[in-house]
């Protein structure tokens, strides 16, 4: 899903050019994938799509750690986290079989909007991936940005 | 697919941070799709990965344009252009049964590397979605980065 | 999507096991595919997934091409085409930068099911798959299935 | 990946038509999947695809807990197993969030080609997709069919 709503609340210009690699504070999540046959191309390697979504299934594990399941998401109490932005850069390629690791953390914390960092990593800690994302809270409803909740905000922000 | 390869050549420092939204110099490449039912998700609007997927074809059709097919991308003359970092900003979401306009340009070309910007627009221009990606000329055999041919490079850099 | 609904009617007894070859009769619709990077995977083909993906974009177009666009499935005057059965024959693979043909056909028209036949064919007309599916219309407010609408039927069963 | 191969050797005609649920016998594997944001469509459900790759996953893994894992696959010992029939049927859609358990089954083993049985459950084991896959096995470098090897076929068959 994408976002309806760009607002002027940016981040990340203190970051200057490139996604950088994280440094671990706050709430993170990691998982396990295979590389099946249909997450590779003809090139024997994951597809760069591929990457992106088994970062999306991370990150929506993340929300879920952090008390924003899927139900939360559509139910409302919450508004629903909508990618606004992705940067990302490939280093290595993952191959057909191989076994990777991929971590999300929560970055920065607005009042609509917060980043997400990820990397997608070897069986021997080899870097394949990282990206970083931002996302808006989004009130499915009227499709409008939506405040995150204060006590949200206070505990991961 | 996605690069084995990461070498000091970069560019777009001098964009500053964001996707800046192109200016038309230089090929040009356009297609037309409509937004299948698998290419939304429950939101009902097309998922962030779709718009990534359009421009890869079109991108494509833009290699082939300029005289680098998928033909010899594989066969070796050429390389294999292999994506090492993406820039996506979503602005609007494109809903199920919509018919997008995905534009692809040729932008800086260096040695081995060179960029690609994308617009994904509505029936009345709206813009969905823009980015910028960064891409290495690959020798499939090797999985070494390779010099894009002189040639083409004159041509169109 | 897939139907919430499995009703007692039934087609394709008679055809016995396996998917037939179709016989051009009725409405039929066509569109062409360049098999891209992100079509194939490690085995240098188009993967078995992206078949049924070119299928569900052909049969979008029948559809239309009959007067069941994507406005009306949604809208609810027709119901929802769902998808409640995938037969599908793998004959040949389509490799890497083939240009394929995609034909659907309307097949059988009973009451609230009907049949879809599509074939994927190469550049010199050799068979790359052949899929038979079946559909039911579906009420998307209530999750039924909803009956074909008469003049419809009529015009096309 | 699909099969550049169609021998004579045939299996399921004393099925009769449609997929039958399967029954407990020889190899299984199972594993969940939650139905993330992008598996689903505009529908709020599981994409039909969706199912097929969840599939396909369990499918790897069972072939892998059968002593024929990726690396088998490609290496060439064994031939790479490869998709010539699917037969599917949606029975109860899998919606956002649902959490659901996918179920393979090794079936019939000949003399290069085999079938694997799978379900799509949901947490209350009620079925929500079942299908019927048969695969051959391939020798890449050839392309063309390679026997099951003897021992695999006496332990599995």
């Amino acid at each position: 899903m994408v976002c309806p709503y760009q607002g002027n609340e940016t981040f990340g210009e203190e970051d200057g050019a490139g996604v950088r690699g994280f440094v671990k504070v706050g709430a993170e999540v990691e998982r396990e994938f295979t590389v099946y046959f249909f997450d590779t191309d003809a090139g024997g390697v994951a597809h760069n799509l591929t990457y992106l979504r088994w970062i999306e299934a991370v990150r929506t594990d993340l929300a879920e750690a952090l008390g924003w399941g899927i139900g939360e998401m559509v139910g409302g109490v919450h508004g629903c986290p909508v990618l606004t932005k992705t940067e990302v850069e490939y280093v290595k390629p993952a191959k057909l079989g191989d076994r990777v690791r991929v971590v999300s953390r929560l970055g920065q914390v607005g009042k609509v909007r917060f980043t997400v960092e990820s990397e997608v990593q070897g069986a021997e800690g080899q870097l394949f991936c990282r990206a970083k994302q931002e996302l808006v809270s989004v009130d499915l409803k009227t499709g409008k940005a939506k405040a995150l909740r204060e006590d949200w905000r206070k505990k991961h922000g």
